[in-house]
């Protein structure tokens, strides 16, 4: 399906935006009990989604550095960098909160967290492949829209094979981050697998 | 000042609003005590934030009724309902915030409520107003906007005479709600003669 600023338009699609992240802390604020909980969970939501993470990501992304102002591992360093914030913020804060819910021990959130932050990355180099492989009509969006913008990716710094297989060491060691939770996590497994099998 | 979007751009005053809503949420959540209090902050928050309050008034504004569509009771009752939600439901939960921290009873808060309501309202008619009467320079943007974009106003409707009388009703309106705090509310009593006063 079209993303949804193609769908309505931009205006809408900020809106849109905006309203869903309003009631994922109405939600959080109102259904988590006990109320420490519902707070904490409030606290760990905004600041994934705030000035230090969501927010700071998409920042740095409007002001990507210049090629040629960088090498391959400071390229890799400041695109990680942008994608743990931008993208990997509340995919990772999405998994402290259900942990949270939970009753999690702080062994098992920081388990969730490494998982979380290797799904994250994983997702955004396979995003970044599918922009070079795939096409407009399997992916609901245009492709071939970062190299025309001159944008810093995956693929672009390091070629396409290499990304995938960094895609696939990255979905590889979110699974083993799950081991202590045995077959209960075996939903979040798949979930590992499909990002970075994901054709669309 | 120029507003955000004329100083920087609007990707940036975008990114700067959502960075300071989730500032507000990690205010609430991390420091309003007890935590009863910081959920309940949060649930206030994300309602007058969300798609019933702030997001669906800003839609609205988005889609607004053409002229020759309704007659001038329907005109007003249009534009109370677009401005309640888009800027008054944020001036409003600011003040049910403030009592809530500051323990306040039901009675307070109706009373904060009343005073918000009818200081939002107040403060958009004197934003209508300076659109029509002031100068850029003054007010940091452009103004003749909202005519040249045929958008419904309170002037356009009533008239600037009219309108100037009903924000100042309205100023009074609000005061009056605050009688039962005494001097105490001094401050918010110079607040809304000032949004009606103000040149810019």
């Amino acid at each position: 399906r079209p993303t949804c600023h193609k769908e309505f338009d931009e205006a809408t699609a900020i809106l849109a935006g905006d309203a869903l992240l309003a009631l994922a802390f109405e939600v959080l604020a109102t259904e988590v009990q006990p109320p420490e909980t519902a707070a904490a969970c409030c606290a760990a939501m905004a600041q994934a989604s705030g000035r230090c993470q969501l927010v700071g990501g998409q920042a740095d992304d409007m002001h990507p550095p210049q090629p040629g102002q960088f090498d391959l591992a400071t390229g890799l360093e400041i695109l990680e960098a942008t994608h743990l914030r931008k993208t990997g913020a509340l995919i990772r804060v999405s998994l402290q909160l259900g942990g949270m819910c939970a009753g999690a021990d702080g062994g098992q959130l920081a388990a969730l967290d490494r998982y979380g932050r290797c799904v994250g990355l994983a997702f955004q180099i396979a995003d970044d492949l599918l922009d070079v492989t795939s096409n407009a009509h399997a992916l609901g969006k245009r492709v071939g829209k970062d190299a025309a913008h001159g944008k810093l990716t995956f693929p672009g710094l390091l070629g396409i094979e290499p990304s995938r297989r960094r895609a696939a060491q990255l979905s590889d060691d979110a699974c083993n981050a799950l081991t202590p939770f045995g077959p209960a996590a075996d939903g979040l497994t798949s979930l590992a697998r499909f990002v970075t099998e994901r054709n669309r």
